[in-house]
């Protein structure tokens, strides 16, 4: 079993972590780490009163010492690599945080959006560019790394329409505008996070840095893997706007998209997301949803509270594809933001990594 | 005082309007119609237990005898003119309910979908399209009809970005495409309506003939009053997606739109939102808002529960105004969906005929 | 296996039984029975579009057709006993229909209410009254009924708070005077059930017929056998008020208690909690909780989105046990309406009724 | 006019009341004070971004200057009383900011809790106890105050039911046992207050405190008036259970209550209720509900969206009087926790202790 730090284990994406990874077939959590405030108890202690998920602490993890972030040469000892979990407000410190891992030959694999412009991280969503992790060896020779790196995964909003999207373009079509219209569920900002008076009879239009990265995280998504970096796609335009409204888990996502060039007919989109496979699905990774596009022909779908949980929360479903008056098509995808677009995406990035190579038992 | 039928009394709608004709100081209702379940009861006892609005039934009305709304002669007797709040589903039916109001002399100031594609029946959105009243001329005499009409206004969506758009091009702006996703809230379904069981910690991504609706009746609001027709606007494409959220009233509209030709910067679109005003507030209709269009300068607006209520539920709030990726604006609309949207807009237009001299006293 | 038939199996209760009897170890449902409108087409298309549950139409009752609910000569052919989920609103017919099925020699365990009150019908609750089982023989006498019989379950309200109860008495304790809050789910009420803008920022304090059942059926669940009939406990009295709120799945009670005679300690209480076992955790039935009663000893606790799942919906999650200034104690008790208050609960008792022998193989 | 200061004005309670305030016949606000960090700002600024009412700022007020709270000379100078609306966690700290401003010559009306257990301060629901005023000159004696002193108001939960009880020991029925459930809106813990992470698919039942003050506080208000202290009274004992709701205002209490001797009819109860007069009708205190207590004789009501409003927010709805099985009646009673419960509360204390002389113009 390969040995597993988490940091920042003691909020909700590190409680999604240790949860999803109860009985992972290749992960063992071997170590916890968090801020001053919690460093020295048990986890359990540490998350008692503030355990957000359904199931209990597993026993495991809740008798492991809470290691105090900052301890680097503490945590390298007891893992092979780390997740990172961090919610401090400030990029900076996050960014040298992560370093610090690395530099103490830990792989960081990281939920955080520190790192995810930094041009030789790569930024994975593994369906799409599972190939981009190649950047690594340069991000190693850049910074002196022998056996740690970095290597992050999108914001949670982008899972919600990017897999479908890049379906299309894998099969030849020349998408290259896309208008999303984002519903995104409260657990994204974390806990205590939305105050209820602002989600009884009510949304929020806002979601501060939410567009700008619905908007950008794709372009090195769907960039091209050139030697020691990444170049950002060019041929592709978004607009977002996103929206906070009262769901507990899961975001939608309203689409519109443009091609240049030849359209594919309905049907050949439905027949593309239907057998669209990507590496997760052909590396058989433990993580990976079977099905990673799943198409409901129902007008009414789909809809958080039926379909977040669709491969066990992993995949992206889709439905209402439809001719668009202004754009060619529209449709409605949705993901569930807290598996697929943060601790489970994360879990997924690591199952890729440790596949390739990348991550191994020290 | 003008005295005022209500066909579909008992519903949401026709609760509303009577509660919004309180003291108004034009109109008095003095009738009110319902199917044959109500019929004979007075109005009190019809609503019974499925009264909706926060303040009581009116003293007056609640004494009011509810009448079977085919008894067409019975309402003409009491009653200058009616506004049709029915709800029935065979679009028909409701078609050939509201001619019989107009040909037994009672103009009819519809919110039933029924006549809003008729080609001689004016779709008023009274900011936008006042004039479009003179159609009324050309019906009387296509239909032989010397005092009735029948006068509709759009749909609840609709109210919540078209005045925006329409100061924009008043202003010699040439807006050819619109993309616009709406959250849209559970009273626009009436009651009993939208299921809880979908509302709690869930969201729907279709409301049926919605999307049509919206892309669509702009198409005629927009339009060219032509001697005895309106011919639709072919300069501006819309895009619509609808979505129902757990949120009581108010709808809300994410829109992006791009303009041919010249385009405005942003504080010239801030400066024609500013100085709007339609011919409610030139004429200052009793239920016009006397700022048709209210922008609020903060990230976070508007959201329904704080501003559906602007301006008594009559204006459209705007926010969020900013530069788009992939069209040149984007920005977010809010309007009161059962006020603006409904009995209100449709009180509003009654106003503007009694102004203009179609609906009178007898 | 034993086959099973489930009789409304097409509405909510009904497509909770298939969803939990998907790999049920002992029971197979090879019969589906609904209404008229549905007879005749496969289940997966009768359930098209009104599905609810957030798994998928298990494939193998997909298939199945759906027989009218009134031929129960096919249903008798096609399976060993029936599950009752029948949502009809008259009680006679209720009464009548299930009784139709226990002479066509099926035994009914039933979910339906209409039965309840019916002398020598069991009313079971397996924890508590596993013995009152016996009262089939006296009502097949009663009936001359051979094979066939009737067994009901309670009022999804009552098992918020019975099972704790009842191990305070079957420790010695003469609790005899019992004041229940209860804050219940939404899904109590059905699909479409409890319109959305009474769930938006409000709740009901009104549940229809919710009052009596949660006063009148402990008393039958905690009664004595005898001979031929039940006799009600009189040594225990209830008052309950029942309210709706805006939660999807789960029932909150908030409970005071008094004991006649002498009284426990807190400790005492806990411990004779911890301890409960009833005859399913005796019997290991499969749908048994291993733990009946869970107390969670956080002063935020139990939640409905916390704790409804625990032991998969079966067990009675109970918190916040403290001294009453009125009565002797206060506690808060929460359970899953539709898992444990109704399919879950009907398996219980099945899979009780098979291990006694009332329900074999034929 | 009488000038008035608010302190903790920036707060959500402090938003109530500038709001409620805008044009009070008595009253105008002439100052307003609040922690260093909005201090030397103008109110309009200082509450950008965090104004939680649906009107906008009244623009008198917005321009006024946030004086720091302990300035409280400044402060002294500009008004003829204060409203303590301050939020501070620190029991002592609030009870000793208070006393300095009644060192300082202003009467203080508060909202806040700490003083409420104070013998010599009056805990005012003026519907019942206006004669508990008098206490003031003992506790100006005792302390040394020629023209400041201390009232406070009850936690926003008593509301709920203690007038309608209270109205019933008046009348001479000796009511001497309560049972209360209440749920209660997000609003009561202000902003940010409570999660929407706990109020999505939720309820949480328990509220910090809030059990206790719920349970003792109307002894103090029902408590006799002697010499120079209050008694609390010993003839009525109340449980309470406090649980958190998704509603946004409006507090709903279940209510079972128990008589010693003489029980009154049901029909004498509902007679009770609606003749109900206290002291603020009687003294046509401008805030004073026309109807204290408003009974609605249908078994849905009182409902939080339907009801809260009721007289401006300052009435008790009632509904649903019952026979209850273990205590003698049950019943359900509804009001507005932020108005009724909070600054309307006070407001109404303000003018009456006006109308008593002992607030006046300097």
């Amino acid at each position: 079993m390969i040995k597993v730090g988490i940091i920042g284990a003691t909020g909700m994406v590190g409680q999604r972590y240790i949860t999803l990874l109860k009985n992972h077939p290749w992960f063992r959590v071997t170590a916890v780490a968090a801020s001053t405030a919690s460093a020295g108890m048990t986890y359990g202690q540490a998350v008692q009163g503030r355990w957000h998920m359904t199931e209990a602490v597993p026993e495991e993890v809740a008798k492991l010492k809470v290691i105090n972030a900052i301890e680097i040469d503490k945590m390298a000892k007891l893992c092979d690599f780390v997740f990172s979990a961090v919610e401090m407000p400030d990029k900076k410190q996050v960014q040298q945080l992560e370093e610090s891992y690395a530099t103490a030959g830990l792989p960081v694999v990281s939920n955080a959006s520190a790192h995810r412009s930094t041009e030789d991280v790569p930024l994975l969503l593994p369906e799409i560019n599972a190939n981009h992790t190649k950047i690594i060896d340069a991000q190693r020779k850049n910074r002196g790394w022998k056996k740690g790196f970095i290597a992050v995964k999108p914001n949670c909003s982008v899972q919600s329409f990017l897999t479908p999207i890049y379906a299309l373009r894998a099969a030849g079509y020349q998408l290259d505008r896309l208008s999303v219209v984002t519903m995104q569920a409260v657990s994204g900002a974390g806990y205590p996070g939305v105050p209820s008076l602002d989600m009884v009879d009510n949304l929020v239009p806002y979601i501060g840095g939410e567009e700008e990265k619905t908007e950008n995280e794709p372009l090195k998504i769907l960039g091209e893997l050139q030697k020691d970096k990444i170049v950002l796609a060019n041929n592709i335009k978004i607009t977002a706007a996103c929206n906070r409204v009262p769901v507990s888990d899961g975001h939608t996502a309203c689409v519109s998209m443009s091609f240049k060039g030849k359209k594919p007919t309905k049907e050949e989109i439905l027949s593309i997301w239907k057998k669209f496979s990507g590496q997760p699905q052909k590396l058989k990774l433990p993580m990976a949803p079977k099905q990673a596009i799943i198409y409901i022909d129902d007008d009414n779908r789909p809809q958080p509270k039926k379909d977040r949980g669709n491969e066990h929360g992993m995949a992206v479903t889709v439905g209402r594809l439809r001719e668009c008056p202004v754009f060619d098509y529209k449709f409605v995808g949705l993901s569930h933001n807290t598996i697929r677009g943060a601790a489970g995406g994360g879990i997924l990035n690591a199952e890729l990594l440790a596949k390739q190579g990348y991550i191994k038992k020290k």
